[in-house]
């Protein structure tokens, strides 16, 4: 695929196996919303198929992102669309987050797509690598939306912003289109402040 | 605001009036749905209050945006917001689309933010100075949508992508957050292809 200079890879360019895989508009929304610049540090925790990581990753080469998954078909697929992508800055990190998070760079970023159910924890780890950080997390379940209240209310944040957003899909039948819609999903963006 | 090598500036950071303005999450997708390079040349049409123009143009000094507009308003907005952000690459061209395009360079690209129901007339336009130029447009209203419709059966057309983005965002009251619903928009993404 041809380099742009903003995310926006279609879904269709990644492999994605039997992973669930954050959908083209949400993921860049995600990303764009972690307010990165062109010497990040980025954890992508939950990162599933990498989708996330390579769009990230493509945005400058002095971007450092840290792909974290537990799963063996995941890692296997972050390989593989990383290498797909040509992306030489994503460290590949396999680990039940926020176990294998100590020994890696201080983030300036994260982006949290998946927690199985650590997300106090994983939100602890980052602000003792990062107190400022930046993070973005997404909640397609309300049980996710329940765990972000808990722990927004638990956080000293500045610049939160939540969105809840919505995506349908025109798709052709025959010599028509309708309207697919995806799964709702809410995107969580804030950063840490230091008072606490 | 820092520099940040995305799209994703939020609202409250430009300068609005009364003019209608593609809100955070529509603009950052569209400028991603553009595809651009760091060296493309785009066109702005119905740029309202320059909030794409200047998405754009802050993401390589090498982009060159032309601003269309044809109110008074918009003008004075877009001149103010190009020069909040120190966008020395956008040019403010006071026209209504498509009269005014002839002069300008050819695009690679162009986002379609309000048409004054000149969309037909714009396209061909368009197709004049660029046969293979990407363009994304909104449309806010179902005539906008009949006129997308009606205009991409008459086109040569592929990349087409089209998608209806429903946001609603938190907003504080007192200490509850309410989900406050955005106008659903459709954006149109699609690239003109030569035979025709």
């Amino acid at each position: 695929m041809e380099k742009t200079c903003t995310p926006g890879i279609p879904d269709s360019a990644f492999i994605r196996g039997d992973v669930p895989m954050t959908k083209e508009e949400i993921r860049v929304l995600s990303v764009c919303k972690l307010h990165l610049d062109a010497n990040s540090v980025v954890y992508d925790i939950g990162s599933g198929t990498g989708s996330v990581a390579v769009e990230i990753a493509r945005l400058s080469p002095n971007i450092a992102v840290y792909a974290v998954e537990v799963a063996d078909e995941g890692i296997s697929l972050i390989n593989q669309n990383a290498a797909n992508f040509g992306c030489k800055n994503i460290h590949v990190v396999q680990s039940l987050a926020p176990a294998g998070l100590e020994d890696l760079p201080a983030p300036t970023h994260a982006f949290i797509g998946g927690t199985k159910g650590n997300l106090k924890e994983i939100l602890a780890a980052l602000r003792v690598k990062n107190p400022k950080i930046r993070i973005v997390g997404t909640a397609v379940t309300l049980e996710t939306v329940a765990e972000m209240q808990n722990a927004l209310k638990n956080l000293s944040v500045s610049d939160v912003d939540i969105v809840q957003v919505s995506v349908s899909r025109a798709e052709k039948v025959g010599s028509y289109h309708i309207l697919k819609a995806n799964n709702s999903v809410f995107i969580y963006s804030f950063t840490l402040s230091e008072a606490e």
